[in-house]
């Protein structure tokens, strides 16, 4: 297989929400054993990187700064590279807001901002969506997602993702993000791939999404391997791949079989 | 012209906001001298008729409770018309719901709803979205939006119309409304005909929009006159044919010439 970077999703590859996949747990561990170097890449448009820490401790995972990459981080990594340090609006939560704070970007009143940055808010209400939309009609304010994501799979049903306001901003005003950060963009793989420190062709992204992981895989140029311990199973994959019309490299019934793999190869 | 029945648009025709156009207001008492039947259609979703006619009133209009076909009630007549009392879910505000109970329905949670109704809602937040996403998510469910507006002219600038939701959910789900009630859908426009009690090819819709008033008209098979006391005027008119494909049959200044006109032809 020739690879020595691994791109990693979360939930459906190491957990499943709150719960951690101890197959997979163990597969992390071969992986770092057998010297994989590897990146958590995460799309969730919410946390800050702090919480998601705090969570893969609850896994038993120690876990380094530099290997996590979410959404919220990247974003506002994406925006400094873009613009320096940034006067933005944000639709999002407070995850998003300390991760572009940290980044050196001011929060600022809409009338002020060269950037709408959109990402889900629990709290979104009709003012948010007011100022959004009037900065989305202003050709002059860059507007950036950090994610594309239509819905979330909560506990008793799915819930509305970051695609709630892109969907109504874009009927209401005709316009779409002119960039998207979160995957299937190659934008936040290719900081992954950064992070990594390893040449492209050497690096693998592996996840349980087809729409969602292998096509930011192809997006990127670089492999992409899937895996059967979340969304996608033997029933669904066929479908999937003809919705998408985007096939894996390799497919894994989870974490620890590619690890073995790898393990076997080395 | 040959015209015994008009249908009037409110804003941008009889008032600009909550201030009447004086001009408009002679014109209308012209067109009662000259025994014009007359009924008014707003798409707005937020009100009940009650508030409306409060605002007439204002207007120095003295308005008849059948001269008001507001899309609050219409729909709500719309969905006794197909369904006959019925247990609803809505997005919308305090009139919406007011008129849907005028009318029988029964406001439910989402998981008892057999109409899922959008409107426009002030106060819209993550819950009624998630509610809403889920059954627009559910085939069985009759999805009836109030109107299809996608921004209000708010005073200081533009804000989110019904198409807010119709947008996000349309994203999310792929899904549209199964039926629009307001303009330019041709629901609304049959109710009023009916209303007026005129034949078809006697009535004329009224108003300052192209792609809602005029639309409405061509959709409705009626004939239509454009006034120019709203949003459409001399500079725009061509732009807005071009986007729109359709014409008015004729166009005044505003609804005092028009009435001058009809009145010149008794």
């Amino acid at each position: 297989m020739n690879v020595e970077g691994l791109i990693l999703d979360i939930d459906g590859v190491i957990s499943r929400g709150r719960k951690p996949i101890e197959r997979a747990i163990d597969g992390y561990r071969i992986l770092k054993d057998v010297g994989i170097k590897t990146v958590f890449v995460s799309n969730n448009s919410t946390r800050s990187r702090r919480i998601m820490f705090e969570r893969f401790r609850q896994f038993g995972l120690d876990v380094d700064e530099d290997e996590l990459i979410i959404a919220t981080h990247a974003t506002a990594l994406h925006i400094a590279k873009e613009n320096g340090r940034t006067r933005v609006f944000t639709t999002g939560e407070d995850g998003l807001k300390e991760e572009l704070i940290n980044l050196g970007h001011e929060l600022v009143d809409y009338r002020d901002a060269e950037y709408l940055v959109v990402g889900s808010n629990r709290g979104i209400n009709f003012d948010i969506f007011t100022k959004a939309l009037r900065l989305a009609l202003n050709s002059e304010v860059r507007y950036v997602a950090v994610n594309p994501d239509r819905v979330f799979p909560a506990e008793d049903g799915p819930i509305p993702g970051t695609g709630l306001i892109i969907g109504a901003l874009y009927w209401i005003t005709g316009r779409q993000p002119d960039v998207i950060v979160g995957k299937p963009s190659k934008i936040i793989i290719d900081q992954a791939i950064e992070r990594l420190g390893v040449s492209r062709e050497r690096v693998a992204i592996v996840g349980d999404q087809i729409d969602v992981d292998v096509l930011a895989g192809k997006n990127a140029g670089i492999k992409s391997i899937l895996v059967l311990s979340g969304v996608t199973n033997q029933e669904n994959y066929e479908m999937k791949v003809r919705e998408t019309g985007v096939k894996p490299d390799f497919i894994f019934r989870d974490l620890y079989e590619l690890a073995q793999k790898l393990k076997s190869g080395k």
